[in-house]
């Protein structure tokens, strides 16, 4: 939904402060945003014991302004950065990604036959100065506007097996997904249904983001 | 799902009656299966009246009967014959591929900020004699079990303006998509939430299809 503004959004330079490859692809691919990746070095040492979407908004703001400190913002540093955190949470506990094979078959054993939710914050940080992008002052960087939103998707996952779970995750594909599977890849088969984006369950909320977007570039 | 299987599903003769480079790419990359894409002659001349579940289950059926037929069950000839049809629906209409660029937008302005549904209708065949896939015998064919089954999901889409209908149309992956969008490509962005199979929406029901594929040769 963002075409009509692309070719002038991508005149700024945006930066995505996360090394998903996922969330990557989904930029690239979805929206045709042109960026640069600088994955952010926030040791995302945020309390899991806190809400699960509190957890997701408030690690990815701490990945964004690590990235906007790093770069300095300023003559020739970026117009927009962007960055996210996503978690598969059930009954309010957040499982981010497998440690081991275990953790993996305890967490697929755990979500079969029932529904969890994916939730992902986002947080886009610009300078203050900025004519291109808005958003709200942050305390301690005031050179900088913010916006954050979050988005969360229900996924039914389908009645497993010993049998199904381990022969998935011998497909190797479990091991750096938050929930252990992968919504894009062999883990489709597995999910029964999504309520919501099907790219927030991959990492990133396409929809709600070019919304966003769209409506801090039609403020300008 | 049929990770557990699949070595063993692969050693038949599967065919693939659909020209779609979705359902071929959702076979391949999601499930793993080999196979043999020939797709059905069949002039899809079924009644648009029909109630759209019965007008996709009944097109997929001839399809796959078509493919059958054409390639004489018998020695050497597939162990497996799967085709699908999918349509858009709402209110009870259906919506196929778009004529041209008006059709495309009128499409698009009517699913604006209101849910439509997707429906695919799946059948699979193989010879009577298989002792891997089973099913139903099919008046005139009797030489083949028949397998049928659909699935449903709905679609969200976001309120869109002239403006962003008119630039996502400039992208040309409208004309060959039923409904005028693609869910995995740039239409994504126009997609608030999903709620069912997501691969459903690009054209095959993948979870379900896994499901009775495992079922059908768990039976043996």
């Amino acid at each position: 939904m963002l075409q009509s503004v692309i070719s002038s959004l991508n005149s700024n330079k945006i930066v995505l402060a996360s090394g998903s490859p996922r969330r990557k692809t989904i930029l690239q691919n979805h929206v045709g945003l042109k960026f640069e990746v600088i994955p952010s070095t926030f040791e995302e040492n945020i309390d899991k014991s806190l809400p699960p979407i509190d957890y997701v908004r408030e690690t990815a703001k701490q990945k964004a302004l690590e990235v906007a400190q790093r770069l300095c913002i300023g003559k020739g540093s970026p117009d927009l950065i962007i960055s996210a955190d996503t978690v598969v949470t059930q009954d309010n506990q957040i499982f981010e990604k497998p440690k081991d094979r275990e953790d993996a078959y305890n967490m697929l054993m755990r979500f079969s036959g029932r529904k969890h939710s994916v939730c992902t914050g986002v947080t886009l940080v610009c300078p203050a100065t900025s004519t291109v992008f808005t958003g709200s002052k942050v305390n301690g960087f005031e050179n900088m506007l913010i916006t954050q939103f979050h988005e969360s998707t229900d996924v039914m996952m389908t009645t497993l097996t010993p049998e199904i779970v381990n022969a998935y995750i011998d497909t190797g594909e479990c091991m750096d997904k938050a929930g252990g599977y992968g919504v894009q890849a062999i883990g489709a088969s597995i999910v029964e249904g999504i309520y919501g984006d099907y790219y927030n369950v991959m990492g990133f909320p396409l929809h709600r983001f070019c919304k966003e977007l769209l409506e801090i570039y039609n403020k300008q």
